[in-house]
């Protein structure tokens, strides 16, 4: 490829998105790296190689010289994630195992790949760097996925740690917005009508996005804001974890068999709610948006409040083009944020925490998924998952868009998820 | 209440469908009826008092005349299934334990109860009859609906019997059109538009129809009738259990988990398949609708076959008005036949085989559910489950609509699951 | 065989212990007989149906005269327990699942196979008769040992049913003493020595009973009676199921795990311990001897008694070739009566509950195991179990011996099991 | 304590037990000592501060100056293994979960406490050392059985990773003898009689060794050797892990369920069987001693061999005053090494391998745990293990006695576990 100007902006995003990752460990121990505190979640050394491993096995190996030999004959088989066209794998439950290779050679191999593709792009033609380009994109946002679940997998971990450790230093990066009362909700009306959903723009977004279609969406409103911790407290006070009546038969049940009685990270100490943060252990503030809650908690709070969950179809019209003006990973809080009293609505769309949706995970209609390995990438899926929308504060600020789906099983509590209400009109 | 007019007709179908479930049992001992081969089946014996419980409960108990006492002060604990509101029950696992009350005094349960309720009725006063008459009519249609697992569940009993028991004679009743070649698969297009959907008649429904209202499809087609035995023969001998990319990854994890290589109650026996019926076992027929099917394995075919499943919304406007002409219980056939060569499609909407839809089971914008604990019936269920659509060959006619929505997980395969093919234009 | 002498009274035995079978299911309906509590537990007519199986498997199959075919083909797939060398078998956990054969065809089983056994035998050679002789004998201990398990696993799944139903009439047969004050227990005391244990006689023994033997023992003493309830509430209320400290390991383990509070099958009602019997509910009587125990309570009660129970060898030697004057099945009582105030010591070595011994079931030295199938009865689970010594009152009395050597899982509880305490000197 | 000789050479012992620890972690990473396997293993951390955790709590804790505070307030809870009386702790399967304290501080907590005790107990009164001395050797011993569980959990762990990394560099500690064919067993014959077993010397032993006693042992005769993997190889070729006769019945189903076909670490490449040591994976050795067996897997081989394996007291008088002259830790094979054949027997009593007896682990008559805490060392596991004799080649020389009694579940595979045979005459 002669000019650099097609692929220079893309080369320099690479080196940009590779730092942040690298920036994330910065306080972390080999032992810290190393550890899986559930098959949900995975070592931080994981994340480092799978990522990198991602570049290697989907840009590297497709070269258009065709003599990249890998790494290490084993990666292959270590890092691949899920990708059955890629062949057999390590099993997910025992990442935490792989003591070898050590963390220094999981940095080489970062710098190894990395200094590969930089070399190589420059100097591809046209055609390759039409093929290729797309995949790299693709594994940029792959890669600040795993950022973020780089996060809250070694929050999960240090809070199986008894001494209640914090991945970052208490006072420095803990810059929060004083806990003053925050105002209530007010509810955003919307008109019943045809609307235009899904990603239809130049730029990147995932294929679970595509195709742009019409939904006709009833009249319902939005709140203002999402729900605080003060308002989940109230829940809480009012008897929510001990009424049937207010959950889902499968809610029920998971609060029962997990012994639910407030959100993940919420321990109750000398009468007083303490929460675990990424900056350790310290009390609950009521302005706080609330997080670690279960798509059950938030449909049984949604249910208690006289509302519901929003659809991902209201999400989205709600939100419509508002820029991602919320707390998110560069802001460095590494927690949600209280709204500003004074913000016209609707509020903290994007940042802060991840917002439950009523709606299951499933294809736009027209939907296709691409061709070969990264094919698996979304499309397999999509059953069992609700939809999140919006972005939290461990989310890179240029990784999100209103478009975005996220999704995760109803149960699963440890990404930083909240809610905002709903209601039909 | 003075005169019978307005309650007759209610009355009248009562006694009918209350003996409808009596026919149903008209060949089993008592120890058919105790047996409960897995905790999701219950045992044929507690379906006849439960059926009873729920005329004892929500209607007998609340009589204008307030005097009627319970058969048995321990039935409402043994016999509630899930209202929470109603309070503790025996654990759902345990009901094939169940040994006392015998079979005996759980048919005069029942006539107990169809005698009060006969006697009662019809000296109501015109306001209890306006409270009592919906419930009774939702207590036929929870009767009904029970009567079609009675023969779902004895069948995955008997099926773990190595005696291979016909439920009912082999020759008399089973009653099945030749295994002609069938039809090959048409495709009957949609264009885009607003639909209304849900039930909009004044006749009775379930609160999961509910509300009516519009939503916008894109263009789509679906096939002119349900994939027959011999279609999925065909995508078993192409491998479809042993291709993880045709299969979305918690049904690959449940195909690997159980084994899965055939729907239930296939069993290959020197080479040929064979098909465990309420009739016994016998050879698969080819131009039979396939059925016992996961919403996996369903999603499976439908990718190997470069289609899709329909939403419920494409099933339901596909469907449209159509008569309910399909095989049905009161064909007494209890299983699905092939369809008629020479009939125009779409063939078998309703009858046969339900159909699993792509919709995760979820509520209708503006979707309440009643108050109290018959609240409970429908909307705690709307999560983890998917819909499916059209009844089956153990269905009562007189119990279906074109949007009656049915729900399982995607896992199941022990009710009449089948599946019809849809694209997007 | 020309003269029946030999025979006749083996004959005679026969019937006896078939009648004795038939007996114990007097008051039990089909559905009674149908169900299977836990996989540890077998449904009645399994009992009747397997017990029938082995003399048609080890006898019949094995006459000279060469003719017998099976009473069904699939049976010695249904009823073979667990010999390997008898080929593949329905899986116990399963048993309950079994509608059909229908308990009449079970009791026509049984009925054929007496037949032709009481017919084939006295035309048998001398040969014959002395190979197969054994075999019919070891055939009438295992069904005397289903006849306690029978009893035992009714009452089992009795206890599942909240309506707490009595297997015998409440009033007739529940003969029992008085509950007077028991008398304190005094110690016996032996002295150290060379003793022989084991099986010496000509009459039947198990496989597991035999070589006799020399053992050294060290001096010890043993309790003159078992403890009673009333001790056992003692313990329970001086916290015996919260101190660790008097547990062993996998004891306090299996305590947590169940939440055991106390015996099996106690309940405590209105502040009063309730016990769940053959009969029904009713107070624990003080005097009775406690049953019910799993190995790990009996062994934690003798801690903190500061004592321990007797190895199986110190039981043997205690008991010596006293005759079995305790509570058993012939008595009618179905329940473990207290001892006579003043009877000398030691009392109800034989009858009322088996004795947890502190000795792992284990061979004894030169132990052979019969050749082919029969080898399987007892041989193959000399791991993991504790011996058990002196029968219940659910024994037959024509069944148990000094030497007769029990065994159970140490955290089986279902059995009528409970203690005597021994001490080193 | 005025003068040093009576402490001296125990402190000195100390100081080399200690050091021993050490360097067995010469060659791991700060990853490789964090993890666990299963939760049977612990991390090597764990251990390394668990022993120190040892002379913390009952040796420091208890010096008479009294003025000892922890060395971190959550030691006590994260580093307790099982002691009931020493309160709550951290749950056994979660210890490698522990990223902190960093393997640093744990180094740092060693060196803390060795100085602390090193400075104190030279100044101790009589009275102190004599309660203390005691306490201090039991440590010493439990840093050993540490030390040994060190070897064989690093082996397990990282037998997880498919890299199949040594723990050892695999040429300069591997000297070990050559593949030599081995000689046959002969039969050493003991006659019949009555024989003092367990401990009576002055030196140190655990209490389940105490008191001696005498036992009468029926003649027998043992193997001179261990059973070799040349040996176990022909078991496996003629169906060893196939036959059910030849297996106990819980052996047999732990076979099935784990899909046992070798012995652990063994694996089948290209058709020859590889064994993965603590020097990677190299062939299997026909003249070494089999090892990484299950009880179960030791008794079949017994039961295929027509032999049987010894009673734990068998073992005993057979290995006589035998000195330790096998392979052992201090000659840092890490693997068991082939018998010499000129040796007369019976050869490798102690070294080499555990050697399974058929004896459950029980107390001996008279046994009394120590009062406190340090009575939970030893007792409250005598229930459900089976005795192992003799040490193994990763056991250190001056821990084992010929009376010394291991135990383990009899499905344990992950110590050096092998068998030798034994007969009844």
């Amino acid at each position: 490829m002669n000019s650099g100007t097609p692929t220079a902006e893309l080369l320099e995003r690479f080196v940009s998105v590779r730092q942040a990752t690298l920036d994330a460990c910065r306080s972390l121990s080999p032992e810290d790296m190393q550890i899986q505190s559930m098959p949900d979640a995975s070592p931080t050394k994981w994340h480092l190689a799978h990522t990198t491993w991602f570049f290697e096995t989907f840009v590297l190996s497709d070269l258009a010289v065709g003599q990249y030999s890998p790494f290490h004959p084993s990666f292959n088989y270590l890092f691949n994630s899920y990708y059955n066209a890629i062949g057999e794998r390590h099993p997910r439950a025992s990442r935490g195992l792989l003591s070898r290779p050590a963390i220094d050679e999981v940095f080489g191999y970062r710098r190894h790949v990395e200094q590969v593709l930089l070399e190589s792009i420059p100097r591809l033609n046209v055609r390759d760097v039409e093929r290729l380009k797309p995949i790299i994109e693709l594994g940029l946002h792959h890669e600040q996925q795993h950022l973020e679940l780089l996060f809250t997998d070694i929050k999960h971990a240090f809070a199986q740690n008894p001494l209640r450790l914090a991945m970052r230093d208490n006072v420095a990066s803990n810059k929060k917005r004083v806990d003053l009362p925050s105002r209530p909700v007010t509810w955003l009306p919307f008109d019943a009508g045809l609307h235009h959903v899904g990603h239809a723009e130049n730029e990147f977004s995932f294929d679970n996005e595509l195709p742009s279609h019409r939904v006709f969406i009833e009249p319902f409103e939005v709140a203002s804001r999402p729900i605080t911790c003060g308002e989940y407290r109230a829940f809480i006070e009012d008897g929510g974890y001990t009424r049937a009546e207010l959950w889902l038969s499968d809610g029920w049940h998971a609060k029962v068999t997990n012994a639910w009685q407030a959100p993940l990270y919420w321990e109750k100490y000398r009468n007083e709610w303490q929460v675990f943060t990424l900056h350790g252990l310290r009390p609950v503030l009521d302005s706080e948006p609330v997080c670690h809650l279960s798509l059950y908690e938030a449909d049984a709070f949604a249910r208690w409040a006289e509302a519901r969950l929003p659809t991902e179809f209201e999400w989205e019209v709600a939100c419509g083009k508002r820029p991602a003006t919320g707390t998110m990973l560069e802001d460095d809080c590494l927690h949600p944020q209280p709204a500003f009293p004074d913000e016209s609505g609707p509020q903290q769309m994007i940042g802060e925490v991840w917002e439950w949706t009523q709606s299951a995970y499933q294809p736009y209609p027209g939907y296709r998924a691409s061709a070969g390995a990264l094919g698996e990438y979304n499309g397999k899926f999509m059953c069992n998952q609700m939809v999140l929308r919006g972005g939290s504060c461990v989310t890179p600020r240029s990784h999100i868009r209103p478009t975005y789906r996220n999704f995760f099983p109803p149960e699963a509590r440890w990404q930083f998820t909240g809610l905002r209400l709903a209601r039909s009109i």
